[in-house]
């Protein structure tokens, strides 16, 4: 990562830190490490309003370069930073959402002199809202990638397999095109694999997770996505599987059917691609979020699927999420959203309905905010494909 | 999961807990739930001293029975004890070094009169360090399917594949004999995908995190693991795929070669073997930790690999690690631990030693601690073999 792209992310955060008058904030999580230092680190970035960051680092043992320091422990910043002529913060930025309470608590302890504030992961989620050139860069780059392993998606399928089995082609084709397989969300109570794969009705069984949709899961202590049965003829499949090629996180869910599916499945499938154009249409910067979700809703509602729309039993509440290093950013398209969309904002967009003894049909794909709507990062046709 | 063995896992924690005059629990992180639940849910368990365990949930939408009290935030926890004849508390646990910071402020908010400690992450971690014996059984048929899959790694070897490549194939190895895939590690700032294939120098490359060997990895966003060079003669490789199964992680090791080693790996790997065997030798309930390590060191000292024992210019500083729910549990054979071995305690045993232009050697297993010595939960051929 180039120090100016650096440099620009690093001043987004302190231009929203000025806003609060906080001059200073120590960085320890993986994903805003990756943001303003451009890799994962063992340590800590400070970073302070008027001065250059310094890297304090536990590991690697090999990092070395200008403000950069090696460190064991983060009770020797303080000295550290005076050593270095950079005073100490009087108002302090920690990653309260992130950060575990013992861990934030040991770090606020080493400035004892400052306020120290637990905003820091809600200020940098909203930096990190607005892509640079070269975050949009990348999230195109990731899509073709996502593009071209779904493109391989009815090759590798065979008669007779699981869904699971199938899952398990589908994330080697992806593995293979460049994709890390880590999956990034936010929340600690969130997890998942590198994907989902739903066939059937499974698309309907509700999950713990507050992801699009759920799925039984192959064991108790993961329940989400495939559930290891037989993947039948005339039940649809949505692959939904993270597109992280480079730390970003793209998103992209396409149909496939075992044979025929009945002539309804088709109806609900055009109408979530109605709804896709729509919001195409309509989405530019200063849209309101929860104005594309009630869009959504409503033409839903109208085409009589109300009731399938994003679920079943258990309903997501959004038909659109920020994605980035996370794959829960900021904005979401969902209620009570008032926040408009922004030139260089990356969401998912993904209208889904789940149909009973069919199962899921409906469309995801990434999408940057421009100057005048939105751009398309995963290119590809939207058609239920027939295995 | 079993009532009596959920109510043997909650009364391991309560012990605890009435050591330190808690009287109750709420637990909130999903390997907490997993432990003491079964599975993962969407919510909270509260567990009291002095009455059955109460299960309140936000997702999934569908689950019911007695005890199990649906609700949409937190703050409706107390109203709902009152309504159920169970008393607030007066010392509540919650998992201070697992809940986000603002979190564990909001859990701990709802609760005014209460004392709230934070030392729930460290006493739970404590209660699951000891294995009950259907969690022993957990790890015992894990351990087989691990096995299964390695016995298959050298029929998906081809000639000039990368690290990255032939990784992708053990990892659907795995996956097709069940690996559910998710990883699950102990502190926020670790993190890697299925495991690690580390091949000659790449396996010195220090890493930002507290594994035990380390690797450059594919991009900067997760600076770990195989880096996508090509496999070369005279390199040896080492696969360590974590082997969740079941929820539990296993821990397993091999090494493979391209073609014939230089005779210094064949002999540093038996230096491996032998410290494995002599650990096996002393291990059993009462042993010290530390004294496990130190021996290891010793050995690797005496046979003349010390500056090569465990990595090499960033060396890992244990030789074992307890493996659970996380990959990262107690107890962990490293200096200054105090700890002594108890039956049922579950470890990876991982002495490795990095030659340099060579690459790792070395050997993991998964051992669980009984009333007379050490049981091998991962028994597979432990020869570098050649491919």
């Amino acid at each position: 990562m180039l120090q100016p792209e650096l440099k620009l992310r690093r001043d987004k955060i302190r231009s929203l830190m000025a806003l609060q008058g906080i001059d200073a904030a120590l960085i320890a999580c993986n994903v805003n490490l990756i943001y303003t230092f451009g890799r994962v680190v063992g340590g800590y970035l400070y970073l302070p309003l008027h001065a250059p960051a310094q890297l304090f680092v536990k590991r690697p043992c090999n990092l070395a370069g200008e403000h950069i320091h090696s460190i064991r422990k983060p009770e020797e910043l303080p000295a550290l930073l005076k050593e270095n002529d950079i005073s100490l913060p009087t108002k302090l930025m920690l990653e309260g959402d992130e950060l575990p309470y013992r861990e934030y608590c040991r770090l606020a302890a080493c400035f004892p002199e400052a306020e120290v504030v637990p905003c820091g992961t809600a200020l940098i989620r909203q930096a990190r809202s607005v892509k640079t050139n070269v975050e949009i860069e990348m999230f195109r780059r990731s899509g073709m990638a996502h593009v071209k392993a779904y493109q391989q998606i009815p090759s590798v399928y065979r008669t007779g397999m699981t869904d699971r089995q199938f899952s398990i082609e589908i994330e080697r084709l992806m593995r293979l095109e460049g994709c890390l397989g880590i999956f990034r969300v936010f929340g600690q109570s969130m997890e998942i694999f590198m994907g989902s794969l739903l066939a059937g009705d499974n698309a309907a069984v509700p999950s713990p997770y507050d992801f699009a949709l759920g799925g039984k899961g192959l064991d108790p202590s993961l329940p989400g996505g495939a559930s290891g049965d037989f993947l039948q003829p005339g039940q649809s499949i949505m692959v939904d599987m993270g597109g992280n090629f480079n730390g970003y996180m793209g998103d992209m869910s396409r149909v496939f059917s075992v044979g025929k599916l009945p002539e309804k499945a088709y109806v609900a499938h055009q109408v979530c691609l109605d709804i896709q154009e729509a919001i195409v249409q309509q989405a530019k910067p200063g849209t309101v979020c929860e104005d594309l979700y009630n869009m959504a809703v409503g033409m839903a509602e109208k085409a009589g699927f109300a009731d399938y729309f994003m679920g079943v039993k258990q309903k997501a509440k959004f038909v659109g999420h920020g994605i980035g290093l996370e794959i829960n950013e900021m904005p979401v398209l969902a209620p009570r959203m008032k926040q408009e969309l922004e030139p260089g904002m990356v969401f998912a967009l993904e209208p889904k309905i789940v149909l009973p003894e069919i199962g899921p049909v409906g469309i995801e794909n990434s999408w940057v905010v421009t100057t005048e709507g939105l751009e398309k990062l995963t290119p590809a046709p939207e058609d239920i494909v027939e295995l």
